[in-house]
């Protein structure tokens, strides 16, 4: 068994801080591509499924926005003015009253987020008011039935922990060295029933603070139903990774009892079980579920990004496991292992997604 | 003129942060002898004053409590617990349900502040939600009435800058190598005034954001009406870290232009002043004002502890201005010439005390 997996990670792993050259605000193009993406579904969720001339939203010229997973910036900025704007649109082509609305902007994350980052970076000229949320979105963050919209992007297949039996070397689902579900369909299913048990209290607490006739608006990575999401492009990513440590036990840089013990807890499920997971929350209809894909320039990626990438989100998580000291070596090595393995990015495996969901509140 | 001086110092400056020796966390006792000693006069005044059954009152279940200028903590949980007892004893005397009453909590500080520290301080068994609120609290920071309870401590008596005559070479307010309105009129008239400013732009901004019938409780420094101001203790005080810098500036350490072109920005305002100041605001009622010393073992202060209580507010102004480089050797001679100069603690010198004041907007 592990030692610091089996701690609730939800409180532990922000991605990197400050504005450095391996700072997530620094590096997050991709977040970026998909916050970009996002907008024309944004704006048209807000126009046709927020109602903000519903009698059931309390102080119908305030609406309260709170961004789930938002990390240091700029992406949650950019999501959050897309709302705004949307918001704005429908409300000057449907009120008859000229009064201004305002705006309340919550961007939550775990306690352990850069907020001091993310509060320097706020827009100058935003038109709202700003506070920050530390906690875990997998518990209540907000009293009752006081938010109108609900927000989160590349969040939710971050799962709240690592399964106890993907750790444990007498279970089937032990991931041994593999640090993911990397060919492993027991390892999958053990990610996929925490997945699960994650968004349903997600979806529980939000129903207690969203006011009925708000609406959640979220983006979360998938693979085609039926798909093995253990041989896509990404999770082969994580099957490079876990070489590279292998190679660093080997040369006795880490031992081989933290390779064991170590695993990635990030999940992409499928629009069917998503689906199906939602569908156990009765106080939500989903309004609107659809599968884009963001990425530019998909024939040529480029490693050292993709390296990067990985390395702003996952640093955290791989220093306090392994310590600080392993990550530049880990990060060259790995850059060096995509490129040697360049089938990885065959079209046959790139078959990751982001599923846009529209659910509201009943 | 002076330079870095002539800037906004409200989103500037901001107490040291962090847990370590020199960190406002760990050396705020004096102010929590201010919160300590606040405790019985916020249950009385929410107990007399605060009528959480006005049903001008929003959310009838909801109270939403701001703390502005909440620093890094420990103090402000303390203040915040205070507050939150008071109401649920009020609450628990004169109400017939038996409806659970929700708190959202927000922390107010300058977007500089330390809120990392601050989040991560929380006490995880609090009975409420939290949020940190960047930014100067002479300015909107929430939506329209939607704050029914506003708390300040320890922080009313930071100008929002320094008046520009007291920098000024050609006016009579300049205040020269001395740093504050030690012994010179004309500087703490210009003193007075950008204090009178700075509660006229406070009140108007919480005017707006407070429900009417929501009360503000706050806590500032001050001295007898009447009294030279100038003359108080403090003021001494600060009347020896000007000499202090004197005498680096004639060893070659700082430049003599340097120490002209300082200031540091707290105020102690007298009961009248602030009584006259605060009528000029039209929205609230004055319900309460009482002056109270929370001082213990006044006879012998500890140059030491003064010392570093100085150090962990202005820092930063002063790493700001003369670099960090000069902070260590100003503040060991500060406590040195504090020892030599012990009659500045003279019991005829000591007429500072805390004013208490409870607001109620009409």
């Amino acid at each position: 068994m592990a030692d610091v997996q089996t701690k609730n990670m939800a409180e532990s792993y922000p991605v990197n801080g400050g504005n450095g050259p391996n700072s997530y605000a620094q590096n997050s193009c991709y977040q970026k591509e998909v916050v970009d993406g996002a907008k024309g579904m944004i704006t048209k969720a807000i126009a046709e499924k927020f109602d903000i001339g519903n009698p059931l939203l309390d102080c119908p010229n305030l609406i309260r926005i709170a961004d789930f997973g938002c990390s240091t910036g700029p992406n949650t900025f950019i999501s959050v003015q897309n709302i705004i704007e949307a918001i704005e649109l429908k409300h000057k082509s449907t009120q008859q009253n000229s009064k201004t609305l305002e705006f309340h902007v919550f961007f939550n994350d775990l306690t352990s987020n850069d907020f001091n980052t993310l509060f320097m970076s706020l827009p100058p000229s935003r038109e709202y008011f700003a506070a920050g949320v530390p906690g875990s979105f997998h518990g209540r963050v907000f009293p009752k039935a006081t938010l109108h919209i609900a927000h989160s992007s590349n969040s939710l297949h971050w799962l709240s922990k690592i399964p106890e039996e993907v750790l444990d070397r007498n279970s089937l689902a032990w991931s041994g060295k593999k640090v993911h579900y990397t060919g492993n369909e027991k390892v999958l299913e053990a990610y996929s029933a925490q997945f699960k048990n994650d968004m349903k209290t997600f979806l529980s607490a939000r129903a207690l603070e969203i006011v009925s006739g708000g609406v959640i608006l979220f983006f979360v990575g998938g693979c085609e139903d039926g798909f093995l999401a253990s041989q896509t492009c990404s999770s082969m990513q994580f099957g490079l990774l876990a070489s590279c440590l292998v190679e660093m036990a080997e040369l006795g840089m880490i031992s081989e009892e933290k390779v064991e013990s170590f695993n990635v807890p990030i999940y992409l499920t499928s629009p069917k079980e998503l689906k199906e997971v939602i569908e156990t929350n009765a106080e939500f209809s989903i309004e609107r579920m659809e599968n884009f894909v963001p990425y530019k320039n998909p024939e040529m990626p480029d490693c050292q990004m993709l390296s990067t990438h990985l390395r702003v989100v996952i640093e955290g998580l791989i220093s306090e496991h392994f310590g600080t000291e392993i990550v530049e070596g880990l990060f060259e090595r790995y850059t060096k292992k995509m490129e040697e393995n360049y089938f990885v990015f065959d079209m046959k495996y790139r078959q990751e997604f982001v599923i846009f969901v529209c659910l509201k509140r009943k």
